[in-house]
């Protein structure tokens, strides 16, 4: 009798304890598939930070850091060194060399203005080239007066491609205190 | 005696089983939590890395493939078809019709820079149009030399609005190699 | 006899729950830092979302809301207030100031083009302004004809920054229905 009443404890207790340890199972199951998420999603939001910061490259340069002078007539194409940087964020613009170096693959946008005085036989031109390529030019002439003119771009740039204006030979730019020649960009998004 | 030893012993095991069962229910309920809370989480990741992917949009084109032309003057405003094509991720903008349709909702940019040579009797001059709607013109009349303006908007557009830039009727647009002629969009932000 | 067996027993369920406690406590625990790490994500999901709704600041405007007009010249440098404001997203430019203010930290795009017609003895020139600072100048000069300068920035401002454009001293601006003189800004990202 003793027997039988400890037994049937026993049986008791192993169905309590199955049924219990199914519990277990699934919580356990569930809470091993809740981690493999969340640590998916920390990838994922580490990404999205990433993503966000490396969009701040930014920077808007003049022609002079002080004084004014007219740049050119050159016999050839010619760098133009902007030394008057107001904004750099991210450092990839290089005052010494006048060339932007793409941090990231991605979309840029460049823009560049440039001005000069009519001196009756050279116009003011100037390319934006990407590592050996001129793409697009801003070209005035006038005989006399002040001349201004601009264009931008969208570029694709591989990590390391560089961009930077070129005064075209036999033209000229100007630049003063009040900055109107000038050479800007910025990352649009990585890719 | 031997009954009510058993009997003590199964209080005990009710006891521990509740207590336990507590336990569970409070794990049990931590995780369906959790898992609204990641599923959440989840449905805000996919949007965020679905609103930075759908950004990716930008075009930059001129208007010719090859050669050098004088494009006008025209007798009415004539829709300036930029047949050079260095950039168009996302592929909105389309060269054989000078037309850009927005894919998503959101805010634009858009900048045109327009050239041509002074035939003295000419302007050059260049509306973008968005829609059936002309917006900002680039406008430069010099009766000699080489005249260049441009201009730049932010707008906001629905999905399928149209945008391209329209030639102003009786006056002239310019493109050559250098490619000074030019039109450029991107998507700032989705809304 | 019979209190051995129930010993026995007693033994084997403490044992048994032992185990259980073992596994409810290391399920616990993963539930604990789950919910630590899931609280943690949503904090930066969080800060991510504002960080793109932030962004959402962009206007373009031109000088006149109706009707053409020659402003300028005046005695000294003049604050532009472009009137026709087809776009602002944010209401961070004030078309009754023609002042833009800063609503965040961050990086901002500036760009402004002016026209006017030459009548032989002004210029065409207005600076972008922060705070009291001149940055850089739209600057054209021809004689006759009609005048065409653009200029653009990059800038990093504070909250409460303000940016505007002013028409230098003794020069002029035009705008009519077509609107070629305008200014347009956006935020590129946060900082």
């Amino acid at each position: 009798m003793k027997i039988s009443v400890s037994f049937t404890l026993w049986l008791l207790l192993c169905a309590v304890s199955a049924e219990e340890n199914t519990d277990y199972l699934q919580t356990q199951e569930v809470a091993a598939q809740l981690k493999t998420e969340v640590d998916k999603l920390k990838t994922e939001v580490d990404n999205l930070n990433q993503q966000l910061k490396v969009r701040q490259v930014a920077f808007s340069a003049s022609l002079l850091a002080g004084g004014k002078s007219i740049i050119g007539p050159f016999s050839k194409d010619t760098t133009l060194i902007y030394k008057h940087v107001p904004t750099n964020i991210g450092n990839a613009y290089n005052p010494t060399t006048g060339v932007f170096t793409a941090p990231v693959r991605g979309v840029y946008h460049f823009e560049w203005h440039l001005t000069a005085e009519g001196d009756g036989s050279h116009a003011s031109g100037g390319w934006l080239v990407k590592n050996l390529q001129n793409l697009f030019v801003a070209w005035e002439y006038q005989a006399a007066g002040f001349m201004s003119s601009s264009n931008g771009v969208m570029l694709l740039l591989e990590v390391g491609d560089v961009v930077f204006v070129r005064l075209a030979a036999n033209t000229l730019a100007f630049d003063n205190g009040s900055h109107p020649t000038t050479f800007s960009g910025f990352l649009l998004f990585p890719m």
